[in-house]
């Protein structure tokens, strides 16, 4: 029997709904705070993904030559794209530009709970906008959009200028190593690698840089830093809006890629991959050939998002099935075609079969059985049988449909 | 400048706000007929398309290996995948299945107007029925969908038993030679062909066949056919609910794949590539390792129906803007969220310029500008100005949010 490819999903109908369902409180939440949608191409030329992120990435991605000979890659990841087509398509548009998206992306490892290799990203981008109120509006709506979403999330938020101010006198290298160390939260690690270094002062500030829950606390550690104004104007937007987050200075994501603010949210119902949004400011554009500007954004792991929510039961309009002997099977539609008319999801039999194996059929599948016997066809009613209650009468198909509006759901 | 890859496409908000509305307005009209959406891979397994379609479809496809050295190929089309899921996931369903797809396909071949190497598809299968009904259902669900789109479009309905009963003689290489010709309405070269065999009689019937406009000419032609019975009892359905279509016994479309009825649409204002919809019935479950379930079912090229429609505007939702000096940053955000807890589209200022550089930017982007000056912060009030009309009075915050949602769109 021939099955999906590894670490791929087939999605039935009410997996589907309730992905659609999350999907659109997402889309609409980030409308309303002035973030349309843009779409790019699932392929995009491999060097995208290598400019942004270098070549290590390419052992996560699935490249092919297309047959003019050009090495092309299912996207990692939207915002390489998404700044690609800034860049192509819309650098005189008024700034700020804000973007959302909704996509799948493609990464090849090997498949695991909440890790698939077709994934889906819903991320905003904000190009252009390079102040405090930029940083705090794109945290705020990452909050927004995930209490839209119905998650439990505990949001972290940082900023890179005190940790890179500590290292700054490090090799690059070095650098990286620490940075790895303290995102995985490998606190033995890091001190075993900066007392052989013997480093042993830079530990205590970094280890210090973590627990720090004020700007305030941050710069009693570094000293006053450039950025200390823009923090902590970020921070009082946040504050007065009531945002409920973590100050975590210890955030050592992409330490070549962000340039400053960074924030991330973790669901704490799921296990060690409980990470479900990154994001922060960052400059891309002028990578791929455009001016210098400055963005942010953040990507919500939708698969987990979901994975989170669990199996929760989706609201459904009411259903109507409509039952019928041979020969009233044109009227059927007839039928049918004024349930549509007014809204009400409509199936009708085509199987055939005799009335009660029609009956049987969408006890399962419908909440209202429309039935269209000898009765009704000398009459020209309808018999509206309510499934749950099991409670039918006979009465014109106009009654019949007002009825099941009035009824509504179940 | 980095740019997108040969024959894909990137979609600005305005094109993907009108691709949202019509994808959105063909999903609704087939829930409201039962069809519920269903989602499958990116890519599949090579075999899944070959089986269906031979290997020929491998030239037009992208196929690539995966690091375990499986061939994978991004899929050309949904129908295969979607049959491969209902042998995987659905068998034991109640039937019918009436499932619905809105996806993304690939096929790499010159890129030309209306032909891209991303290109989306909407489309439905009905699987498990095996009636008049059944065929007649999915024939007027194409209908109802195209109408919902607002296109424009010519309905051809046929079924390909006549024209396999009159070619039921020759080799089945003949045959395929045949239906070219006639898929491409060259009767000229058709008849250079069956002239130079000898098969003179055969034109004949074959030409008179392409211009039966009812099933009783039809059948003067090729004699009583075992079909003819559901045949008629479909056209019967269509003609009592009024579907507008042109009977059409030369439609030669997928000889080995489809088995009965067959269906395609045309867009009239487009030029040669003017096919936007195309269906039938087939079975392809046994193939994968299922039943030999009897399936009908409908593809639409999103794409195309997208170029018939043209660049038609969408209406959007009111949206405000709100701007501010320096010290109104924060209320700028609590402003904002109050019209956004109302439903309405808002976006704040990011830029930190001056009032009036907000105030011209806005005018780009908003219908209405909510200032936040001086004068209102020490009062305590906004000023709402219609950036229409230039209209502008100074009221209290929630005076502001209800005269936008009684003014609405602009």
């Amino acid at each position: 029997m021939l099955q999906k490819p590894r670490g791929t999903r087939d999605f039935l109908p009410e997996e589907m709904e309730r992905r659609r369902l999350i999907e659109g409180r997402m889309r609409s939440t980030a409308r309303a705070w002035g973030y349309r949608e843009v779409c790019t191409p699932i392929f995009e030329h491999l060097e995208l993904f290598t400019m942004k992120s270098g070549e290590g990435i390419i052992q996560e991605m699935y490249v092919f030559e297309d047959k003019g000979g050009r090495e092309l890659t299912l996207r990692p990841e939207i915002t390489a794209a998404v700044l690609r087509m800034y860049v192509n398509e819309a650098k005189v548009l008024p700034k700020p530009l804000r973007w959302c998206y909704f996509a799948d992306c493609f990464r090849y490892e090997r498949p695991q709970k909440g890790r698939y290799r077709q994934f889906w990203q819903f991320g905003v981008e904000l190009i252009g906008a390079d102040t405090a109120a930029a940083d705090a509006e794109a945290i705020m709506l990452s909050d927004a959009v995930l209490r839209a979403a119905g998650v439990r999330f505990d949001l972290h938020v940082g900023h890179l200028a005190p940790m890179k101010h500590l290292v700054r006198d490090l090799p690059a290298e070095e650098q990286r190593a620490i940075m790895a160390f303290l995102d995985k939260h490998n606190i033995a690690g890091l001190e075993e690698r900066l007392t052989e270094k013997g480093q042993h002062d830079l530990l205590e500030s970094l280890v210090a840089l973590t627990s720090c829950r004020t700007p305030a606390e941050v710069f009693a550690v570094t000293g006053d830093l450039p950025e200390r104004a823009r923090i902590e104007e970020t921070f009082a937007i946040l504050d007065a809006q009531h945002i409920a987050y973590t100050p975590d200075f210890g955030i050592a994501r992409g330490l070549d890629y962000y340039t400053g603010m960074v924030f991330e949210a973790f669901a704490p119902n799921l296990g060690a991959e409980n990470q479900i949004l990154g994001g922060g400011t960052y400059r891309l554009a002028h990578l791929f050939g455009g001016d210098d500007a400055a963005s942010c954004g953040f990507a919500i792991g939708f698969d987990r998002v979901m994975v989170s929510l669990g199996e929760f039961p989706v609201e459904h309009e009411p259903v109507v099935g409509v039952v019928c002997t041979p020969e009233a099977r044109i009227r059927a539609f007839e039928v049918a075609a004024a349930f549509r008319d007014a809204g009400i999801r409509t199936e009708v039999d085509l199987m055939q079969r005799g009335l009660g194996a029609q009956l049987s059929h969408v006890a399962k599948v419908a909440d209202y059985a429309v039935v269209l016997g000898k009765r009704e066809a000398e009459s020209g009613t309808v018999t509206l049988k309510n499934l749950h209650s099991g409670e039918q009468q006979e009465m014109t198909l106009a009654d019949a449909v007002s009825e099941v509006n009035r009824l509504g759901h179940r």
